[in-house]
This record gives structure tokens, sequence and C-alpha cells, in this order.
């Protein structure tokens, strides 16, 4: 017999557990209450680099005269055609992901799982037919949902989460962003990019006020978002939202949560916009999982402890993804691997989850790429570290393209010269991030990257110029 | 006394040996006969990829509308224009070289360098006027030009080197493309984005006919040609060219070069287009070097031989970049690097040159990059190897951004795992295949690729599924 692995959650990580137990010769089933891929295909990663991509073709189309691309006529971005482009994508992949379980033999359950008892699974059905499955082993891998502020809740209309802004019909005049993280900066790129006057409103002193991206990333991102005229407030709070009128209006006030001493309060007491989209977290789908039932416990909102190993608690409950909140790291691409971990360990090996080649990906304008220790998180952890920053527009094919903002920051350890992180900002960043998180997984050195021959003109030749630069043997930058 | 370095040649090998040298405390001349950057940054590279940055901005804009941008009038590319913004960014690059060079203390004289005994150049300016410099160490860079065919000769109008192609000022109604190589290949790619009817003529039996190209991928671009209308015609040769007419009318024959033992003689035999370009090979450009004057010899039509140190067989003179000819490698990056070996060797140090991990980047659309063996070369060698081959459509990215064509392809060492090479057509493969040039440098394992995170949604992903793969645990390929 089979053992019987289920997996609640078919989103990337939950369905990556699945193809991997599956592939071990586990009898995988998933259960998925809404459409296959999770947050991920369907509310974040993808439909939002959809519509990025459109508002990049409008950039490229607005400025194709001065590449010799004579356009005449009028260039208008359409919110509908954005979004049914949108639709048809989402819609083959989340076919794509049906049909790759299929094939590796993978049952999946439509219906909302609640775990009934040790070893079984409750499945509704949105009709409301139920029926149980049995599982050896279980991975829970449930995500999360945009968090709501109670003060000024999700209308869907005014105040919207970032799921709403995913199936907008119309491009707004003006967007009031309420959280400057990596969901709020993305949105702020997309939009301004569209013609939509936007304002970004961050509590902390940063945009990306993550410890995982250095701050030399937020300080060229701020300048970038201010090139394309977009307001940002740091160090301020949102304290009230007025909808009754055209539009919202929101009051402003000093954060009390920034990490910036010298911080003043901001030039404005209010800001007027013709909707606000809040991005300022994610919390966890546990609620409704049934996990009284075998006796685990969750933290904070709702987020389910693990070890390394994937485990819960619970000798055959496992958890991964979103749910386990940002003590680990809330990404697709963690999650997939934590599914892989899980899924190893559930039929019988002993796998570990490493988090500290974690790569970053944030797809602002300039692109973002982060992977190991941010300069500031060596200096905190009391390391003896150099620096090397190289802008992107030392060279060729950046000049080629006409995309030449950005910069590479390379953390190097003194004495190991061993490379603890690579932060950078600029076109196809990333992608790029990729040869810096082989390079922290294994502990090579900045000589090493340098001696390695970057091809010409691409942009990877960055890594070889900041890695040259940190060795004492600048190029071009 | 400071070492005294003359380098002949200011292209990538040439002023990158000049800054390193610089570095290490010589007093370096750069002579340079024409404009500095070399063959890569005038005649080359960078505008070529100038010229694919307008072609993919024309093609962004014709397919804009299914991306929910609607323009509404006509869109033209005009070759006017975009010479106009090649020629600004190559001249901003020049100074950029200029600029760069004076700050590091490097003298450039204008001019065309001539060795003239043991120890001394002789620099003639364009003005006539002259000057003698003396070197403790020369390093020769003076590069190619493209190979003429005595039958049929560039003449600038209806038969262009791609020189000519890099000065037109208007887009051809129709193209014949002699040479199936990269040049040939990535104006195939350029001009038929900008509407002209392309034909390709190859010698051989496939497009990209290269060791170091696999032949998967020459499949693969043989079949995106196809689909973007180019026609091609492999295994066939031109026995003539009749320019009197309206356009050039070329006579085919059955190649007697090629390798393939069942190829048939071409469909056609003859093809008229309104202009033809010659892209069949280079040729060194060391006749009027005085070579004789220090008795430095050269192999066939002016090629230049060096050790591992790009010492020639004269202690005190050193050779780089494509001057070597075709059995190194003629890529401006291994120029570049050349360039570092070659300086550092000339001011005393150890320094060698190894060509086991040279990128290849190709701009055709979409782009190709390669690295280390191909699965041809590891049979050749009687290694014993297996490979893995995923779509680039099986990630998110490459769907939510409409660029799916394309695969990735590693081949593996059986028992040590090492990845011996990687090669991809796809998009952004030229930027991508840093990493796996990094993992083919440093002898990684596919196993190490694998288990090493690849941020979502990324094109970068492709390497993190091939590896996988590789493995034996396939995910989403």
């Amino acid at each position: 017999m089979s053992k019987k692995i289920v997996i609640i959650g078919g989103g990337p990580g939950g369905y990556i557990a699945g193809i991997r137990a599956a592939g071990l010769g586990a009898a995988v089933t998933v259960v998925e209450k809404e459409n296959l891929g999770g947050t991920c295909l369907n509310w974040g990663c993808i439909p939002s680099k959809i519509m990025k991509n459109s508002a990049e073709i409008f950039l490229k189309c607005m400025g194709a005269a001065a590449y010799g691309i004579d356009i005449d006529g009028s260039i208008r971005p359409d919110m509908k055609g954005i979004m049914a482009k949108k639709e048809t994508i989402l819609e083959s992949q989340r076919k794509g992901i049906a049909s790759l379980l299929q094939s590796r033999g993978i049952t999946v359950e439509r219906g909302t799982g609640k775990i009934s008892g040790p070893g079984t699974v409750q499945v509704t059905a949105n009709d409301g037919t139920g029926k149980t499955v049995e599982y050896d082993k279980l991975i829970i891998a449930a995500g999360t949902r945009p968090m709501n502020v109670d003060d000024f809740p999700f209308d869907g209309k005014k105040i919207l989460s970032s799921n709403d802004i995913l199936t907008m019909d119309q491009i707004p005049e003006s967007l009031t962003i309420v959280g400057g993280g990596v969901i709020g900066c993305e949105f702020a790129s997309i939009f301004s990019a569209l013609g939509t006057k936007v304002t970004v409103v961050e509590a902390m002193s940063r945009l990306l006020p993550l410890p995982s991206v250095d701050a030399s990333v937020s300080k060229l991102l701020l300048r970038e978002m201010k090139k394309r005229k977009i307001k940002v407030f740091c160090d301020t709070v949102v304290t009230a939202c007025d909808t009754s009128g055209q539009g919202t209006t929101i009051s402003l006030a000093l954060s009390p949560f920034t990490d910036n001493v010298k911080a003043k309060p901001p030039k404005s007491d209010t800001i007027t916009s013709q909707q606000m989209a809040v991005c300022i977290g994610r919390t966890p789908l546990s609620g409704d999982l049934g996990l009284e039932t075998i006796g685990l416990e969750t933290r904070g909102p709702g987020w389910i402890d693990v070890d390394d190993g994937m485990r819960t608690r619970l000798d055959n409950v496992f958890a991964i993804g979103d749910i386990l909140g940002p003590s680990r790291v809330m990404l697709a691409h963690v999650a997939s691997h934590e599914g892989l971990v899980a899924a190893e360990n559930a039929m019988g090996f002993e796998s570990k989850m490493a988090y500290n080649a974690v790569p970053g990906a944030i797809f602002t304008m300039p692109e973002i790429g982060t992977v190991g220790l941010s300069e500031g998180e060596a200096v905190a952890k009391g390391m003896d570290v150099k620096t090397a920053t190289t802008n992107f527009r030392v060279l060729g094919k950046a000049q080629a393209v006409g995309e030449i903002a950005g910069e590479a920051k390379m953390i190097v350890e003194k004495g190991s010269e061993k490379v603890l992180g690579v932060h950078m900002i600029g076109p196809h960043a990333t992608d790029l991030i990729s040869e810096a998180t082989l390079a922290v997984e294994k502990g090579l050195t900045a000589g090493e990257i340098a001696h390695t021959i970057h091809a010409h003109p691409t942009l990877a030749e960055i890594m070889g110029e900041v890695a040259s630069k940190a060795v004492g043997i600048p190029l071009h930058g």
C-alpha cells in the first residue's frame, strides 16, 4: 500500500510537495478550495507580473520614437484588455497545473479541507457535498489572505485589497497605496506607468523596510519612484479614511512605528485620491482548518510553527509556505522548497530546509534582486565586511537598451573573502540574482566570481564588475 | 621608472589590458587608429544590440493590443531614427571609455600603430604626423575586419558587410544573408522583425554550425526563424552574384563543405533580393603591424599564436583578442579576460587563460546562451553523459510575459554528476547563462544547482527546473 499523503492547499508549496511525494511513491491528494496555483498564481506573483508586462509595453510604446519607431496616433492602456489577457494566461496556467498533477497520478479534491480528527480531512465542495479523505501524513499549505484594517476595511470600491486591484476594470486617475512593502511598491510602479497619480504611505523610514533588502536598494528605488512622479511619505501612518466624498481622503500622521529617530510629521495632513489600496501584510488562513481536532496550536494570528524538516509538533503533520508566517520567508519559491523538504520527510527521508541563500525578486521599476545578508544585517551580526557597488550604467548592454538606472552591491566577508550577500536594483535584477544565489549557497568568494567570464554585452556583466571591484580590480565601475 | 606597456588596439581586450596594467603600476599607452571600443563597440556587439532593441520595441508595439495597450494609428520603423539613436549611444560610450582610460592615467595615441623594431611602435595620425612610442612590453590587440569574397566583393550598396549594415539608412524590402553563423543569424532576426523578407544561406548542415553550440539549439532556432518567415537554405553555397538588375540575384548550389552526407541540392537555383549581406567570417588585421621588424610570424591569413599566458614567441610581446583567430574564441569577453591575463603577465605575474567556461551570448530571437561542452562535444570526447531538457513554456514568468519559445539543455557527466555544459535558447538566455557559467567554472554538480533556490516568478527558474530534471526530480517540465 502506498503511503497516503494529503495536502491542504494547491498553491506552489502544496502542489510541488505533491509532485515530489508522488515521485517517491505516495498516493497523494491535494485539497484546494479555489483555483489551483494558490495566491501566487491567482492573486499574487503571476497576475501582477502580467499587469507589469502590459505597463512596460505601454512605456515602450510611449518611448518608441526615441528608438526610431514612429507611432502616428494615440497610445492608450485599457484595463479591461489587460485583465482579459491576465485571465487568459491564468486560466491556461491553472489548466497546466491540473494536467501536470494528473500526469503524476495526483488526486485533486475541489473543496474546503478541514481536519476532522487524527488521520482524516473532511472536504466540503462548493455545492455543499462532502467527503472524507484519510491521510498517513498531512501537509498544511493553506496560505494567507490580505490583511484588513478595522478602521477602514476593504470595500472593493474605494478601499482595495491587492486582490481587488487584480480585478479592476478601470485605471484610476489617482491611487494612494498604504504600505511601501513589496506588494505596495510593485503596484506603485505598475500604476504610475499606466498613468495613475500614485502616492505611497509607509510607516517605516524607508520603502521595502525588510532586513533582507539592503538600505541602498531602498534609497535608489525611492529616487527612481520620484523620477516617475510617485509621491512617497515615509515615517507616516494613516489615522483615518473618509470615503463619503467623490474619492477617498485619508489623514496622515507621524508614524509611531518608525525606526527613524529624526522623523518629522508628514508635509501634508491629508491626501485625496480616487481610490486607495491597503497593502500592509497578510494574515494566515488557519482558523477554519480544524487544527484543534488534532491538538495543534497556532501562534499570533494563526501562524503554524515547524522545525527545519517542516514538521509541526505532530510527527505526521507538516506545514509549509506562507502559513508559517514572516519568521520564515513568505515567498512562493520558499514554499516550493519547503514543499520538497516536507514531502521527502513525509516519505521517510531526512531533509532540511535552509534559509541562508533565499533570493528575493521584487518587480518594481527597476527590478530588485537580493540574496544573502544585507550590509546592515552583516554589521548587526558583528561580522567584519567590505562592500563594493557598481552602477548598471557602466554596462554596454544597459546603455544599448536604454535601461541604465540601477546598481549592484556585494557584501563580502573580510578575510574569508566569501560573498555574504548581493543586493541589486536594475534591469533584469530578478534574473541576475540567480548567479549570486549560487555563489552564496556554495560559499564562493568574490574572487571566484571575478575570475568567471561573463558574456558581453549582457546585463550579467554587473556581477563580474562588482566582484572585480570587491577584490580591488575595478574595471568599468 | 614604471614599466612601459604599449597596446595596439583600443577594443575591449586592449583597453581592459590597459586598465589592468595601469592598476598594477605600468605606464600604459593605447594606440587606436579609429574609435575607442574596437569592433565590439563600433561595428559589432553594441550597435547590433541597439538595432535589436529597436526591432524588439517595434515588435512590442505591433503586438501591444493583445496586452491591453491600444494604438490608434500606424507603427513604422525608421532606419534613420534607429541609426541616429545608435550613433548617440555609441558616441556616449566612446567618450565613456576615453574618460575611463584618462581617469586611470592611461595615454591614448590616436593613429595607426606599426612596430618599427624591438621596443618601438611608430604611430601615424590620420593627418600624417608621426611619433614613436617605446615599450618594455607590447600587447597586440589589433583585431579583425569582415571577410570579403573575391567573386562578389563588398560594394556597400548591394553587397554589404556587417559594417555596411550598421550604417544603412533604409530598411530593405528583402535581404539575403550569406552565412548562418552568429552575425548572420543576429541580423536575420533583426531585419525580419523590422519587416524585411530575409533569406539565410548557410554552407553547413545547420544554423550556428559551431561545435560550441549544441545542435538542439540550432534546431530550435531554425524552427523559430521559420515561424518568423525567414527562409533558410542549409547545405548551400552561393556560386555567383548578379547585381546588374534592380536587386541582387545569387545562384545557389549544393555545398561541398557540408557535414550532412544526405544533403540535397537547394530547392531554388537562384534568390533575388534587394540587397545581400555577406557574413562568412572575419580576417585578421595583422598585415600592417610591422611584425616582421621583430621577427614575429603569423599563421594562415595572419593569426598570431600565443601560449596560455597570451605570450607570443617573443618574451615581451603578447597578443589577445580576435587576432588570435578561431582556434581561440573570438568574443569580446574572451578578449577582455585575455587582456587581464596579458597585463598581469606583462607586469611579472603568472596568470593563465582558461577556455573551459567561456559563455556564448547570441542575440537572435529568441536569444541563445551557451557554456561548456555541447552534447556533441562531450560524446566526441568519449565522455559518458546524460542530458536533460526543459522548455521555457513551463515557467510562469515566461507565460506572464508571453515569451514561451525556447528550451535549456544541461549536459551532465554520469558518475561525477558534474555540469559539463548548458545550452539554452529562450528569453533572457544571454543573462541566464551566467549562473551556468559559474557552475561549469567551479565544477558544480546538477544536484547543487537543483538544491539552490531560484526566485519565482523569474526566467532564472529554468536552471532549477533543468537541473532538477537532470537529477531525476522533474518538477514542471
